[in-house]
């Protein structure tokens, strides 16, 4: 296929560089309310009830067209967009703005049962089927042609049309592709990087079990228990694949699409997902978006709030929330759905810690299909369920709030700082099923969130400058380039604190052949002798440690031991569990090991005491969270009680709060409360 | 091949078109007792020991044949029944009358491997093979074509033969095929029953996730997660599949056997499968049939009962119980022994609630094959083990009182209702992992069991005109014609409880456009607001609800609310969890949740006292298990005594004990006893 | 192809024919100190500085050369072993001997891709491929060719190099391939059994399930799930096949290299691993070796105890440990590291039992690919890791002992027995998951450890005339021959046990047609009634049993009651649990049941006492484990402090304490302590 070799090309290049960021999209009248509509599931003549029953609740945007490909493209290309048109004139009528997703996530039968080279292949080897969605293949020439033909038609329909505000490309990039033609990809993408055969075997050291490549197409492709140098080359690649993939989209839009139309995708994935590196795919995005969902149980306050500060590390701007649940989802083992009250409280947290819209997933359901049962907002009867009148109240804070919100965006002094090389280099060999990332990353946030009201999260190569602190929670991969980035803050007066697991691998997951923290061994003036995968806790300092504990040593006398390890393993007792030493302006920690909770905030009281890092806002009570959006001219606080009792606050000073548009030194918030507080009236 | 399009043509109308039931069988001399025989495993010399074995423990049936093909057609063509002829023979010279099982669910392998297209492909894509059995292909015309010449020769054979009293088809009907071919059927199947592909994208609303069909070859054929409506359509299918299969043995034994030897089959699953429809398989039948067995751990008396009960309602008259355990099995995680004094009480329940005979599986183990240490009547030495005196007993037992027995049934008042589409529809989207079935049935059952001694279950859209009470425990899916046979039961004069998640779908797995109960909201003057799936117990009147709650509502000036939740999740909050409508000369209830085992009592309690609804016996001490079987001119009350006491029990009336033979106004009853009660001697 | 018949009929011939036994080797200077070391992975000029630091810390034998095929023929038929040569050479300058792995575990890339059907088939029937090891069809003869070829190159080279002290095949044989042309050498294997299909079929009892093979190439070849038979026929076909695939590259070795060079493998597997028969694959190398790995947790004394007894027992000499792991792992749900000392210990324990050699693996981690994460004595920077000194000590531990240590072995009056035929049996069939093999044998190992202070653990087909006592706990499988064998140990004066599930099966896993025993009921005079696996503990005698438990019954008057159950399902109260009769000069006794500890170790007491059995050493602290390895000339014992707390041990007598060179009558034993001890000076 003429296609392959152009493609192939665009996919290495993207994988190697990176593009100018384009301009960022802020959000006009944030925070916006809106929910994903379906119109082609629905006769036209009910159209007009939903947009009303939207506005009623103050919705102001919906997305529309996502999984509507066999819709738009009824048989091979006849292209069928005036039903669209329609639906957006209607919206426009009701004032709700709109999105338009491209539906490539979902190929229409006839195009994947007369090609199917544009089938997916799942891991075991088996070709994906029509019947579901994602069941093409990523990397496929060809199904990339399909999705630029629409996706530019769609573009040229609807590129200037006023009443759309932006577009989404595709939908929670999921499924890789494990064929033989993907396969050739990997190879070239592998020599693209490597140049040569002897370079990729001496970095993966191939002399180890005898897997020495003598020509590129012997190289496989394997998604789990192959070599760790292939398997982070394999994960670059599946970036690179998706990101191609998504360029190729952009590049379809771009031309026809009016410059104030940003373009985003929705990032799926619970948690902090590892499947492709999100900091390289928002990349070229005007926007970065997620889909945030409980699942089974309730709103986890602080991990929630982390994942928000994460996302909106991705491009360090203001994020949209693109899907999140009215109550509940389907999916899960019991399928509870949030109490009365927590679904705003979400909704206002995500706001809090960076977003600008918030969009349900979804209006109504389809009356057949996969996910009848999901949390929707109108019933099947098309009348409104429970949850409506919650959502309304929401949209009635939004409007009151917007004028005060938009524009601004959080800032802090503190940063945690990741990287996918290294969520991936533990992720395949964890060495203790009880080192989950996630839990770890919390570990560490949940102190600085409680002491600074405020942190940042972002990508460890980037320029720190602006941080007072910066905490690498597993920073496991450091090659020379990234150590001397950190080194470089540290030298200019930064505080940089590294914790357990830390510049273990170089940027081909080899072993870096100085021990931890590798390049940074000297500057630290210590290293790791050995990691321990721990049973249970042992006792470290006034506490105790869990999960992980690295003995140190120190090797310059100017570093200090900070913390000892009590007697545990024979190997352990009493020696170095925190070292710090000095380094130009500034300083180097090595924490190796997870201290207890109590622990944990005493190191962190201390590093903040002395950056002089000042809390956003001031005392709190327990359960109420507190988060600062800043502009130029004005900050604004958010309050949300998310506890089961009444609370009164002392302001640090007097305030103006938005929903009751009065001054005051305190307030007092009811379970599930929010208050929006400005220091200057807008 | 030229047997297609005619095996199609079958499938398709077995599925669509009921056929007029076949005559009932009423067994002689019921209860028989009985185990499965395999004389082509052991050498012609050892027959008559085994056969005089069996007579002294008063067997006096034996099921012969099942899995018999390599010996009874040990080349293509060339058939081989003198054995088997001979082997009645000497059953008959022992009173010991026979069930031929047909060996269709073991092909040999000169079969399989001259013909490969004959095997079955299992869900993973792997054809199937042989050296276990069910390896063939359940919608194969060809191996359906090889069944019916050997069902025909043996038919007549012995279709006449005066000792061979029925026949039972193949086996344990399990495993579907996911082959090319099956799955061309199956879009032939959607085709007849659709007739266009608008109608079937209408109806599964395939403009979700962009599945529009344009073609009848596109749609695919899942076992798990596609379309919900997909997936109903697929069980109609697996079940219309079996049914030909089924039928094309009944036609090919039909002609050539006697009126008076039934046909059957034995159907397996351990309580309440899944797998298909059991109403449709076991209409065309002379009998039901099931294989009862407990696995790990003990009589689970209620379960047991219920499971009993429910295979007594597939064609509402009494069945067989074809293969039960002596003792143990062989595949479960601990196969224990059965205690002694269980084993008996097992299969004098069975009779309780509808046996006419109980077989054993098996008689003896083949010195080889899979299934070495299933439990067995006599040892691989050929003496008898230990169970063979408690069998012994039991068989003297059914001797005795088969007099007063053969020709009774059991009769209730009360009926619980289910359908297979309900079923299937919860079990594709449970939505909460507590929500099991089966065990939800016996929620509802056990305190209707207590109270009535005696309860039907039947399937929801026959004629419920003789019932009090009906109780629809979880009655999912309620299309208008199902709507309409329950609001004729109930202006009639019939009480009607709907349980939780009624009538949410219609016959195509869609939602009802009305809120639940769909079609029966209008006539019950109220509606389901939400659903909640529950992670916890919640308050409900005066107890407790959990795994599911709906929130009602009153639509209807005349229909009250028997019952409020209490404070839980905000939603539920002193809302309606049960109400009521009189309508005609019946009413309505809608319960929304499970109430706890005290709350159900209560609830039942008030439905039969409102009912008008007697005890079929009266008090009973607690762990004793009564029955009732009647008969024009006389009724039998069975007695088992569960516990682990022994019972004294005041009976009603002066009634006829069969083993004592003597009249009684008390008896007594040592652990596991049983005894047999007639209101007039016979 | 041509190499096809050739490799059938040794594969058949090695199946069926046992070789006469090699000669033992007597491993000089043991016991030695070692490590697995691959240079092909490091610069040449790293390789002085390594075996400094191995010679400083006193290991005197290094593994080379296993997974370097693509080192040492880096395109096909171009060989290169200078850098080998060179290796050896520099090692044997630091006093280092070697012993060289043949690299058929791993076939490098060039001929995998050019041969692919060199490549194995996963059960699943997928394709296995290049990127880890293991790849390969063991039954393939073109790759046997390969490695034939690369091994007689390997010979040719070093079978006479003077440093080079021994060979290791391949690593760990571990997968089967069940690629169609494997199949047809398990049905040729089957024809050279059976000779005829209907002995086949009578002996697999293929009647059961119509599962007569008409033809060979009908026979499947099933891994789970299949006819008991074939299962253990397809076991019998992989040890077989694994034999096969040694005896080429023995076949291979054996012209080429000296006399004084031994041939081994090492064998996998934690614990007892049932994937093939050991005693069948170690019988024709020189030298048993096995891989001792940890893995999760710590030291289990008595299990390692019971292994190393286990791996001696397979050639009855003793044997190298040839991987163990320098204090952790990385394969574990959590690779927690072995405490101070307890490494050390392991070693000592193993010696204790009859190690002449410990090697750990490895030396030092790859610096990429699948095991960066595990233990290994030098880290990435090439210096040493905290484990260093330990190993360091336990080297200076051997040079001290090895004087009194070489040419010594252990030795026992008492042994326990197994065949893989009966673990294979019941491991097939387990009938209870709580049947767990490993812990029954070690059930009855621990009191006679404790008892006896030595065990042997041997096959029950060999001469046991050596033994006071014979201990099988669970001989399922006991055809007439093995039977005999057991009946002439007894007669002449032996005492044997048997434990549960004894005798049920004959050498085809078919039903033996008497009861329990089989055909040793007769002897025993009492048989079992029937067996009855337990869901918890029921009583017996003074104690309990738990598992599974039998009813004994005695039919010969000369038979005596041991033990009786007591209350429990009814079938089993009261009944005899344990049976003993004189046969001949000795006893049979049969105990139906799993005791608890207690009463395991008082009928274990009886039985030694009676059978004047003395312990090893005498009274011993607990916590404290004591080995005796003898030689003609002098008695050496070890003893190892296991516990916490020191220990303070008098001597039965003046003995010579290697460590400190000192007579001595008590000794003391700090925790993890270890005192070797001779009667005579050497």
């Amino acid at each position: 296929m003429r296609f392959a070799a152009f493609i192939a090309a665009i996919l290495i290049c993207s994988a190697l560089i990176a593009q100018p960021a384009p301009t960022p999209y802020i959000t006009p009248h944030a925070p916006l309310l809106g929910a994903a509509w379906y119109p082609e599931q629905w006769p036209e003549s009910r159209w007009d009830a939903d947009l009303q029953l939207m506005q009623d609740a103050h919705l102001n945007v919906v997305r529309v067209g996502e999984f509507a490909w066999s819709t738009e493209e009824p048989s091979e290309g006849h292209y069928n967009f005036d039903w669209l048109s329609r639906a957006i004139a209607l919206a426009a009528k009701h004032h709700i703005a709109v999105v338009i997703g491209t539906p490539t996530d979902a190929p229409p039968a006839w195009l994947t049962s007369k090609y199917p080279d544009t089938l997916g292949t799942n891991a075991d080897g088996r070709l994906r089927q029509h019947g579901t969605r994602r069941q093409f293949s990523y990397s496929s020439p060809h199904y990339r042609e399909f999705c630029r033909q629409i996706v530019t038609e769609l573009a040229k329909r609807f590129g200037h049309n006023p009443n759309v505000i932006g577009w989404q490309i595709d939908n929670e990039y999921t499924d890789e592709s494990f064929d033989p033609a993907t396969r050739r990809q990997f190879q070239q993408f592998l020599k693209a990087k490597y140049k040569t055969l002897d370079n990729l075997n001496r970095h993966w050291t191939t002399a180890y079990w005898s897997q020495t490549y003598t020509a590129w197409d012997q190289i496989p492709m394997e998604n789990t228990g192959g070599n760790p140098g292939l398997l982070l080359d394999h994960k670059h690649f599946v970036t690179a694949t998706w990101r191609s993939f998504q360029q190729s989209q952009i590049d379809a839009l771009r031309p026809y699409v009016a410059p104030t139309q940003f373009i985003t995708t929705n990032i799926g994935g619970l948690g902090w997902s590892d499947n492709w590196d999100h900091y390289r795919i928002t990349q070229p995005l005007n926007l970065a978006a997620w889909d945030e969902y409980v699942g089974e149980g309730h709103l986890q306050v602080a991990k929630e709030a982390m994942m928000n500060d994460f996302v909106r590390g991705w491009k360090r701007q203001n994020f949209w929330l693109m899907e999140t649940e009215p109550g509940s989802v389907n999916w899960a083992p019991i399928n509870n759905t949030l109490d009365r009250g927590e679904t705003r409280a979400l909704a206002w947290q995500a706001v809090d810690h960076g977003a600008d819209a918030v969009l349900y997933w979804q209006w109504r359901s389809a009356l057949n299909g996969q996910e009848q049962y999901h949390g929707a907002i109108v019933g099947p009867d098309g009348t409104p369920l429970p949850i409506y009148t919650e959502i309304q109240q929401l949209g009635a804070d939004f409007v009151a709030a917007s004028p005060a919100l938009a524009g601004t965006t959080p800032k802090s002094d503190v940063a945690l700082i990741t990287t996918y090389d290294s969520r991936w280099a533990i992720d395949f060999q964890p060495h203790t099923k009880l080192y989950e990332q996630q839990q770890i990353l919390l570990d560490f946030y949940r102190p600085l969130e409680s002491i600074a009201q405020s942190v940042d999260i972002v990508e460890a190569t980037t320029n720190l400058a602006q941080y007072k602190l910066v905490v690498a929670p597993s920073l496991n991969v450091i090659p020379q380039s990234l150590a001397d980035n950190l080194l470089t803050y540290v030298r200019a007066g930064g505080r940089l604190i590294l914790g357990p697991r830390s510049g273990m691998k170089d940027q081909y997951n080899a072993l870096n052949t100085q021990r931890q923290p590798g390049p940074l061994a000297a500057a630290l003036g210590g290293r790791v002798e050995q990691f321990y995968a721990l049973e249970s806790p042992i006792p470290v300092g006034n506490g105790t440690a869990s999960i992980w504990a690295e003995q140190l040593t120190v090797t310059n006398p100017a570093t200090k031991v900070d913390l000892r390890y009590g007697k545990s393993n024979g190997w352990l007792d009493n020696q170095p569990a925190m070292i710090t030493r000095s380094v130009g302006k500034g300083s180097i920690t090595y924490l190796g090991t997870i201290p207890d909770p109590a622990l944990m905030q005493s190191i962190m009281q201390s590093a903040t005491a002395s950056a002089n890092i000042q809390p956003a806002f001031g005392p709190i009570p327990t359960g109420v969270e507190v988060c600062r959006r800043v502009a130029p001219d004005h900050t604004v606080y958010i309050l949300i009680n998310h506890g089961k009792a009444t609370q009164q606050i002392s302001l640090p000073s007097t305030m103006h709060e938005v929903f009751t548009n009065k001054d005051a030194a305190t307030i007092t918030l009811a379970p599930q409360g929010v208050a929006v507080l400005t220091t200057k009236a807008k």
